[in-house]
């Protein structure tokens, strides 16, 4: 099976075609362009790279969220349209299960997108025979929360992924012995989403599948506070 | 020629396959759901509604903007995947000449889209012989300045569109006669974008095809004022 996946939901942009398990192309790229301007260059960067046509394509595998309010709508909406053009199957997989899939194999892995203000989104993940399991679902909490829940693990077996200046020291403060690494180290890997995507539900509606940003965005957190309804049917995205 | 063209710029959505001229299928919903949950399944819509398969169609046409951050930004991704995907020809049109398109022939038709503290985007158009003739750039602009330069053509010959309520009392203030199309009677048609699309180049670098807001967003707004620099290479949406 030959998947093309790519993320976007983070500063590094990544897309890799992955065919039974092995890497055809990748490219990670940390260039400072916009995710608009160089996805699509880049998926025709590592077809070409794969000797592939996008035809040749048998799943889309894009990550989800949380992360970046544009950098994940630019994925999303080029996933589905790939995958209503071309008639083929979607999965979606979480930003941070991406970064966590980069981590050591004996740690519990605790991916994070700094959410300002003390918070984070952030997920605890572990190896287990080689796949890896979540054991904490992605959540958005306060950095003191999330700390305070790993006090079993002890520091020497926790691995901090993406973890900004502010959040490195929030984390050492609690566990000085953990590893971190800090959001230049962290790079999302779309050959590990590919892999990834291949244990993965097929999304049944692409039609509505969206982004998961775990968290309304302070824009449309304003936007209720201004007494507009959330009801599901009309939502902050139709009325700007 | 085949022509797909869809805006979601606004709260309307419209898509529409046009022939030669000729409307094969078009809808216009004002239906209360995100443009990223209903584009692609529309687009699906018109297209078997017209007889056509995707491959069927020769150019892709799009509402570049300005508008709705999200909604431009949907469609301008969706554009670009299926111009890549297919390897068809991409046009993209302004949002306000979409709405002025829909003006009577005999007015200089003023398409406006409100943005807030008494400004908006407006460009100032004229039907001449049939065809569409731009008498005034869009720009982002204060009412006063925009209403006061179109004093020559006096109160009866101006017909503004898509205008919110404030900037009704607004408009009737300084122009009593002139005809007012309001938001609610001010919908987008796809199948005048496709015509405009026609006469218009098509983009000749795809990738580097993005929305055109004509100003920062606020957002942008706030972030430059935070002392980031504009350069043309780092922006707003790889920092976040």
């Amino acid at each position: 099976m030959k998947i093309l996946a790519f993320d976007t939901s983070n500063k590094p942009l990544t897309v890799a075609v992955v065919s039974d398990g092995n890497i055809l192309a990748s490219i990670e790229s940390t260039e400072k362009k916009t995710h608009s301007v160089s996805l699509l260059p880049d998926i025709q960067q590592v077809l070409k790279d794969s000797k592939l046509s996008i035809e040749g394509i048998d799943l889309i595998a894009v990550a989800q969220g949380p992360g970046s309010y544009t950098g994940v709508r630019i994925a999303v909406t080029v996933a589905k349209t790939l995958a209503f053009t071309l008639k083929k199957n979607l999965v979606g997989v979480s930003s941070l299960e991406v970064l966590a899939a980069d981590g050591s194999e004996d740690k519990i892995l605790v991916p994070l997108m700094d959410a300002r203000n003390d918070n984070a989104f952030a997920g605890v993940y572990q190896y287990q025979d080689g796949k890896l399991v979540n054991l904490i679902e992605d959540h958005h909490t306060s950095m003191e929360k999330l700390l305070g829940s790993l006090k079993q693990h002890g520091s020497d077996k926790l691995e901090f992924i993406n973890a900004t200046e502010h959040l490195t020291d929030l984390i050492k403060d609690v566990y000085p012995g953990a590893m971190i690494m800090d959001t230049k180290d962290s790079l999302p890997k779309a050959d590990k989403l590919a892999k990834l995507a291949e244990n993965k539900p097929v999304v049944s509606d692409v039609d509505n599948f969206v982004p998961n940003y775990l968290r309304l965005t302070q824009a449309e957190h304003d936007w209720y506070q201004k007494g507009h309804k959330k009801d599901g049917n009309i939502s902050y995205v139709e009325e700007v």
